[in-house]
């Protein structure tokens, strides 16, 4: 089976959506790229760069005679961008998407699926904290997972071609259950994400002298933190909105665990302090050999040289 | 005033140990270094690594005659190497450390402190997830801040000396009170790591099927949180032994911050956690513009190619 498809329509065109059209176009995947947005300011961004091949602001449009269209807007949008291109998406059509959550999105799109349009829910677990169609770049997916989600009544000829096109722009494919991937991502993600947009925010509350301290000092750890409560603001929000109880369930068991750790620090247990923080190096190796960290020191950042001069630097 | 010590002492020789012993030598500011351990594999490590000059497991002769000597154990260990150095330091001699917190260091150091000997606590804000002698390198200080906090009672021109020795490293110094360090690394550091090692944790706590899909889904927000808690335990054990009141005052902070999120996705306030999301943005672009971090998209993590073929991959 030939994994081209005749017609790529991306409706929205974000560090994702900019990510397929590059990647795709790239492996020769597509033959036709329709790009479409809500803001005429990004499509124009987007036709700049070349992302595409035509550019509309009606995703109706972008979506006829499309044999894959790929929802790359935030999960929010989705109800409304269905409920306009619904009666063009053609017989045979696959549509899928890029969101963080996958239970929400079957609710919203299923109802108003067309007959004979095979609706495969799908998240690539990749990105950066950038955001925009220039943020986009064909390596993005090399070497990362993308989960599918489809329901037991999607053609699976249609699941095998979607999950060749991931494979070709370098991903490794799962299908899973969509409430599993709620739960699974939950964890590995939301909760990480709310934790580190939570910290960041509690240092940008300190008082103007501290803060300014925090900034020089960040290279301690809390810069680590702030690279992903720097990812797009829109997008977080309505992933806390759509999985709500995946994030509740995860977030009580982190909270659980800090409250042990908590009372560890305050009554002085060296032991247990010791026990908790040597187990987690594991987890970290297991990252690093399953390929989906770099072993580099300090995540390979950049080390400038000392300076060169010899003796007293007062500079 | 030259930056030139004669003697360097260091006892203890991990990843900042090692990376002094590496900056010292290569920036031309000892003439002698002397290493001590307390374990004979890594002092045999130290030799094997050349990282010094003379080697030996009694710190006390490691001490004597250094006109500079800085404790690099984790801080747990100082009460039992002053005990022993005390009456082996040098008249006129600085002694230093490179511990996370200060106010503790200078209630152990002080009382023994022999007359004539210049106590400049200091920690310079750097390092990676790696420990031990073989972790160092000699640009680990550049571009970072090192603090130093001597009480009243020290000689203006051995600060100056030392704070030399470390912009010759490629540091910058900054002095201040050692309580006031403590408050501002508890948040910049210590509750990070905290945070990082619990979530680290509640991960290791899934059923192992779970986690099995942590580990592959992991480049979605957690494998960030991995890095920091894969650092040194003991070294991080003592650090909440000993900065509790810090660390319990930031980490209250957090949970206040943590519980008003919580709620916010509890009852599905868009706007509370849009505004939260967007805020946390200038915090990043700060630390960037202070030079404390890379301003390249995932920290700079390398990034595969895709496949180089075209069509159906199924490799």
């Amino acid at each position: 089976m030939s994994v081209k498809f005749k017609k790529l329509a991306l409706i929205g065109i974000g560090l994702i959506g900019s990510s397929i059209a590059l990647a795709a176009r790239r492996q020769g995947l597509v033959d036709h790229i329709a790009i479409s947005t809500r803001k005429p300011e990004t499509l124009a961004e987007a036709e700049a760069l070349q992302l595409g091949d035509s550019y509309t602001l009606d995703p109706a449009e972008a979506v006829r005679d499309a044999d894959l269209v790929i929802l790359c807007t935030p999960v929010g949008a989705y109800k409304s961008v269905m409920e306009a291109i619904a009666p063009s998406l053609a017989p045979g059509a696959i549509l899928s998407d890029v969101g963080s959550v996958k239970e929400h999105v079957v609710k919203v799109l299923q109802p108003l699926l067309p007959e004979g349009v095979q609706l495969i829910p799908g998240h690539p677990i990749a990105g950066t904290e950038h955001s925009g169609p220039s943020a986009g770049f064909p390596e993005l997916f090399a070497g990362r997972w993308c989960v599918l989600t489809p329901g037991p009544e999607v053609d699976p000829a249609a699941v095998e071609k979607l999950s060749a096109f991931w494979r070709a722009m370098g991903s490794q494919v799962e299908c899973m259950d969509a409430a599993h991937h709620d739960m699974v991502l939950a964890i590995t993600s939301h909760v990480p994400h709310l934790i580190a947009y939570n910290i960041v925010g509690t240092v940008a509350d300190l008082e103007a002298d501290t803060k300014s301290e925090v900034i020089k000092f960040s290279a301690s750890g809390f810069r680590d933190f702030t690279r992903i409560a720097a990812s797009d603001p829109v997008m977080w929000r309505d992933v806390f909105l759509t999985n709500r109880d995946g994030v509740l369930e995860m977030l009580g068991r982190f909270l659980e665990d800090l409250a042990v750790l908590q009372r560890a620090v305050r009554t002085g247990d060296g032991p247990a302090l010791e026990a908790m923080f040597t187990r987690t190096r594991a987890i970290r190796r297991s990252i690093i050999s399953a390929g989906q960290e770099t072993a580099a020191p300090d995540f390979g950042r950049p080390h400038e040289a000392p300076p060169a001069a010899e003796g007293d630097e007062k500079a």
